[in-house]
């Protein structure tokens, strides 16, 4: 048992953005007084151990029993996955921000944690800053969770917003946002939905303790043109890149795509590089959290949140695996909003579902009826045949939207 | 020390609305294994009690060492505060949502807390069903909270989204809310911007770890007029009662106003009797949280979340009046807008304030320069005297408007 007058000894594995920004609030004036040491720090190589604290040999610091927490900042699958175990059946309690490792592992990293009786925590791998995975985690005490749904990545919140805010198109936009360091080098993950996706299995997995269902169909942002913001902005529309899930007893559905919001909506208002994360419950209702979804200090901040948690003992039960949740695609639907060039044989294969189509600025527009999203997403490869740079984003509301 | 196997026994005084929903919840089948239990309820009349766990007297509950927690759900100052104190100098614990004795008492309630080794939690009287004062205090373990903010009435909100929604004058919409239970039959508190003082005052106190110097800068929304309205929507805007603090060091300063916000706002998407609470911590950012800032299972669902808190020992080390904060005027200002009928004898008052004035739909209205807060609420009983039915809201953003 550790507490507020004893120390906690803890190791970083990894130096990167956030690693350096777990140090760096652990030496900040006000940490000071929690008793949270930061024992060893992980590089890679020996030659980049230029501190007193650091090493380059794991064995050290899982064989070390003074160690009591390992943070897991390396990102990946390999060696994250393996280190994260064997940390765990060293008795050590691990808090990871790696969404990619989680997201794949979930379900074996919490056996293992139940199993050598420690803490495995994980709230900066889902909405960063944002303390989403534990207002899921309160909220589950009470309530069943039937839906969640946020904006999980920033870099193509990023994207959208400014497109729709300063008349740019995307690869300007792309380019902007990767000199100000809100987007990599290689955004492929970011903007695919990759990496909200992983961020939504964790959510659900977490709030309907519940293992999901693969694939999840999932729909980036990178094919969206300035043409398709000014059409949507004439419905006084925004578009955001959506994670949803819905459950309902034994059935889920899944999606990450792109969905168009009234203006008035809170999902229209998360600007900039910011995240939200909204769930609703029987008798909490709709609750909505916004913030810094990534960055050094907020990601860093969810970490220590965590390492505190533990340290006062404040453990969550944790994602328990109770039941298979078995797909219904029926249970998320919607009118879609689809541009592609080929209009007749676009035309021809949507004929059961399209209700309209039309020109805007000379490209093809067709918007359906209201369809499974999974079967919006079925259809997309065929589309994409016919217009390898074909759109779509799901009406957030079931209104008539005509030009 | 109590645990998830053995049983809580709780006491609920006062069986309104929120009495009742805590009732309902705890009486759902999720809840069961939970392992609380209501022992007593208590009523004001012998005639009322008509459970076999309903008593009449105090003294009953007070002097049963078998009850664990006490539910403070009576509203008003008094007996709640005798009986909150009394309660606790009886080893209970006590949960409260009563926002009233709570602004007024906070500190001796957490002193008396301390003394007698239970604890004192209050998540339901500031923000509702919203985890707003625990993500203060989980922030508040990392950060040092600069600045907060809220829409904390759910009445006042109804009836401004509604007059702008609908284009309907105060009254009408007040009626509205009423017939919707949204509104009380005396608003009073609620659209004058008491009620949501004394939730700025509470969430402000714990976020600073403060003694506030009072008295708190506060005008409300009773006056606004449909015409106010129209103008403000000319400019794009969306009139919200906002509750704000900010300190700098020792010093602080909080206002309760109406304050003007783009579309483009968070809190301008807060539409309908729903809340929001925002803050900004140095690591962590901008946090901010959105839902039911009131009603029977909302609030219901916080106390219980409270219990459960105490139940496994997450005890937040609370309130802590640490220092006593000086006013420090300069920390909260803007421009205002401002509408009085007497248009020489304000623009006289104002002269050394005001920017521009100009009439709209046959009004008088002015805009003044970047001013305190405080200044602006100590100049507002003067232009009341030249018009009892004036107006004034900040603008959020320091732009130009012009008609």
């Amino acid at each position: 048992m550790m507490g507020w007058c004893e120390r906690m000894e803890v190791a970083i594995l990894g130096y990167g953005t956030v690693g350096k920004g777990v140090e760096a609030i652990l030496h900040q004036e006000a940490m000071k007084d929690k008793g949270l040491h930061i024992r060893y720090i992980l590089r890679r190589h020996q030659s980049q151990c230029t501190q007193a604290n650091m090493v380059s040999d794991i064995q050290i610091i899982l064989n070390d029993p003074k160690v009591d927490l390992i943070v897991e900042v390396l990102g990946g699958i390999e060696p994250a996955h393996t280190w994260i175990i064997e940390a765990m059946k060293h008795k050590h309690h691990v808090v990871s921000a790696n969404k990619a490792v989680i997201a794949k592992y979930l379900d074996e990293f919490s056996k293992c944690a139940r199993e050598n009786k420690v803490a495995f925590a994980y709230e900066a791998s889902c909405g960063g800053g944002i303390p989403w995975l534990s207002a899921i985690h309160k909220a589950k005490r009470i309530d069943t969770i039937h839906e969640l749904h946020g904006i999980f990545n920033g870099t193509a919140n990023f994207i959208l917003d400014h497109m729709q805010k300063d008349g740019c198109d995307y690869q300007d936009v792309l380019k902007q946002a990767q000199t100000l360091g809100y987007a990599e080098r290689d955004p492929y993950e970011d903007v695919e939905g990759i990496d909200s996706t992983r961020k939504l299995y964790i959510a659900s997995s977490l709030a309907y303790d519940a293992s999901l269902p693969y694939p999840i169909p999932c729909f980036g942002i990178s094919h969206i043109t300035l043409q398709d913001i000014k059409l949507i902005q004439k419905w006084q529309l925004c578009c955001r890149l959506i994670s949803q899930s819905r459950r309902v007893g034994k059935h889920c559905a899944m999606v990450t795509e792109p969905i168009l919001y009234p203006y008035s909506a809170s999902e229209a208002a998360v600007s900039e590089n910011n995240n939200i994360g909204c769930f609703y419950g029987d008798t909490i209702g709709e609750l909505k959290f916004f913030g810094q979804g990534a960055g050094k200090l907020p990601t860093a901040n969810a970490i220590i949140q965590d390492i505190l948690d533990i340290d006062e003992h404040v453990c969550h039960e944790g994602f328990l695996s109770k039941q298979n949740l078995i797909i219904d695609e029926r249970l998320l639907h919607g009118k879609y909003l689809i541009r592609c060039k080929a209009q007749a044989k676009s035309e021809a294969l949507l004929s059961s579902i399209y209700e309209q189509s039309f020109l805007f600025d000379h490209a093809h527009y067709m918007i359906t009826k209201d369809i499974p999203c999974a079967q919006m997403h079925a259809l997309y490869p065929k589309l994409k045949e016919l217009d390898d740079h074909c759109f779509f984003a799901r009406f957030h509301e079931d209104k008539e939207y005509t030009l």
